[in-house]
């Protein structure tokens, strides 16, 4: 008998950010390959088109409102926040008491960010000076909502492909920023802090280390930051970018950190993009230090990449059945995904094609 | 200023079985009604296909084995098991020396359940002595799996429609046994273990009595079950059916119970279909005692039904960014689903037609 082989057998992986395990699943990778490998879709995506709603000079969504004529990028209220400012404060129940009907009232402000005036382009297809931009918005915008009396938490993220429900195709992201710390981002402080206090370094920072050390794993990276496809991932792309060393929050970047995140940003996309020659849908989100105060000490910049596709443009994985009811599960494993994204160029195939 | 309503104000609601927040946001619900009511779907499927690789007698995805000639329900093992019964024992690393790369060698055994011989049938569909025949298979499948030495948890569950990820129409479902406790019911387990520790009582029947109560998230109920909408939903018409008094597991379960199950499987299944008259999609999944011996005095029957659909046949909730890079949001309270729920018919759309 072949002793255990976690490219081989099945097996449960720990994510030690949220304390969850993983159930990996290789040898069905084996199956038969009933997807396709798809062809560019047609891309006649206007440069312009005066229905897009995120366009500029154009009436958005509620069609009171008229956008500027913005150059580059362009931040303003969400027209339909998920989250207000003044929400009565108030509450039902005590999870204290083990109350079994707990409410909570929050408040919160929802911000929408345009990375660029142009419909037809993606984060892939745009520049490093360009993205540099929407560092910059990004930044901005984390110190000026921390601002707010009212704001604990700054959550960027982004949406991007009508798969991943995304119902505008002009580049975007959002910042929904909060009166508490969301569950995912205060386990992670937690595990980050538990950590800290039994080993004395930082999780992440020996994480970067080892992940660079045995290279498996690795995408790619730059001065700053490391692009892996964690140990622990469960959407069968997903891609961590994380700072080599500890930076609590945008607070403390630099330019040559704003340019490096801009730099990998477009680097792991086009990657992406390349995998299946398709715009390649994913939920994009940065977890950093609370604005509240806390976490200061532990708290890593990093960057989550959260890709549906499995086998080509079309055929998806589906967080279904067994995942939602019981436990998340892959097929592929990290390190086979890790290989397929290294070996794809880092140049876009739309720019390939020209 | 209106002090705080739950039905009005942006709040977060706590789930006591996972101990998770869900951020509710009804004043979104507001928002211009973008969707539209679909028409039923045109409904030709045949009730048998030479091609459906579940149907009775056909020859299975790969090809080697046929299906006998059932006559209601079918159970054999799946063909690209996501567990297997050898896998050698092994592992990596050691989470309690927080070590960041930890596998865990597993076993498990894969079953698929066919409901009926009929392609052309689901379960809302379905009559209640037919859907007893798939309970009954459900009893046998928990009993026969539990006496594998390997075997700790036996998870029933079902993906229903291609939104879902269910690849063939054929109404089935999925039992993954495996050698250890699952995440999901692990949580809720050590969950209803703290509140019985600390409260005396059992958390699922304090909630069942506090739900026909109130009254207002209630679906239906029969003498057995109560259907509600949870407090704490994170999908859109998400349904929880529960054991009124606690029944640990199907292994306590007598005549009156399995008939009860069957008879609220449709009915719940059957005002689903009615909501926006369509084939409506979800993933479903049983929650009960481990079958390793563990929580027999703390686990509670339960059938999750987590639906995507929010607004029509189409028009579905996606969680992507905000969600799953920060915490569980909804606009629709459960209330105003539950009120939903309660205003359809439980005679299929398709039955009213004839
Ligand atoms: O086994 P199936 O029906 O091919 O697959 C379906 O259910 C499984 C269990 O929930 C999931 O892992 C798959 O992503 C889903 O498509
Ligand atoms: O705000 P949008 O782009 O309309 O909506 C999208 O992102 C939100 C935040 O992740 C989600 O709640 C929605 O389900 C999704 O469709």
């Amino acid at each position: 008998d072949s002793p255990f082989d976690y490219s081989e057998h099945p097996h449960r992986r720990r994510n030690p950010l949220t304390g969850k395990y993983v159930l990996v699943s290789p040898h069905r990778a084996k199956r038969p390959w009933q997807g396709s490998q798809e062809d560019a879709p047609s891309d006649n995506r206007p440069e312009y088109d005066p229905d897009d709603y995120l366009g500029p000079g154009n009436s958005r969504v509620n069609g009171t409102v008229q956008n500027p004529d913005y150059k580059d990028t362009f931040v303003f209220d969400n027209d339909f926040q998920a989250l207000l400012s003044d929400t009565p404060d108030g509450a039902v129940g005590n999870p204290d008491n083990d109350d079994l009907l707990v409410a909570r009232a929050v408040k919160g402000k929802c911000r929408v960010l345009c990375f660029s005036p142009k419909l037809n382009v993606t984060v892939a297809e745009m520049s490093v000076p360009a993205l540099r931009k929407v560092v910059d918005a990004w930044v901005d915008e984390y110190a000026t909502l921390s601002k707010l009396d009212y704001i604990a938490h700054v959550q960027i993220f982004g949406n991007k492909g009508s798969m991943m429900g995304c119902s505008n195709a002009h580049p975007h992201g959002q910042i929904w920023s909060s009166s508490w710390i969301p569950e995912a981002p205060a386990t992670e402080l937690a595990n980050l802090a538990g950590y800290k206090s039994r080993k004395g370094t930082h999780m992440l920072e020996d994480y970067a280390k080892l992940e660079e050390e045995v290279g498996e794993r690795v995408v790619c990276s730059n001065t700053t930051f490391l692009a892996v496809v964690p140990f622990w991932a469960v959407w069968p792309f997903e891609v961590m970018v994380l700072s080599k060393k500890r930076i609590p929050s945008f607070e403390s970047f630099g330019e040559q950190e704003k340019d490096d995140l801009a730099d990998i940003y477009r680097r792991v996309t086009c990657r992406y993009d390349n995998l299946f020659t398709t715009l390649f849908p994913y939920s994009m989100g940065i977890h950093q230090a609370p604005t509240d105060g806390t976490g200061q000490d532990v708290a890593h910049f990093n960057m989550q990449f959260y890709p549906p596709l499995l086998r080509s443009a079309t055929v998806r994985k589906f967080m279904v059945g067994f995942e939602l009811l019981a436990e998340a599960q892959r097929d592929l494993t990290a390190e086979q995904a890790a290989v397929r994204l290294r070996n794809c160029s880092e140049v876009h195939f739309n720019d390939a094609k020209k």
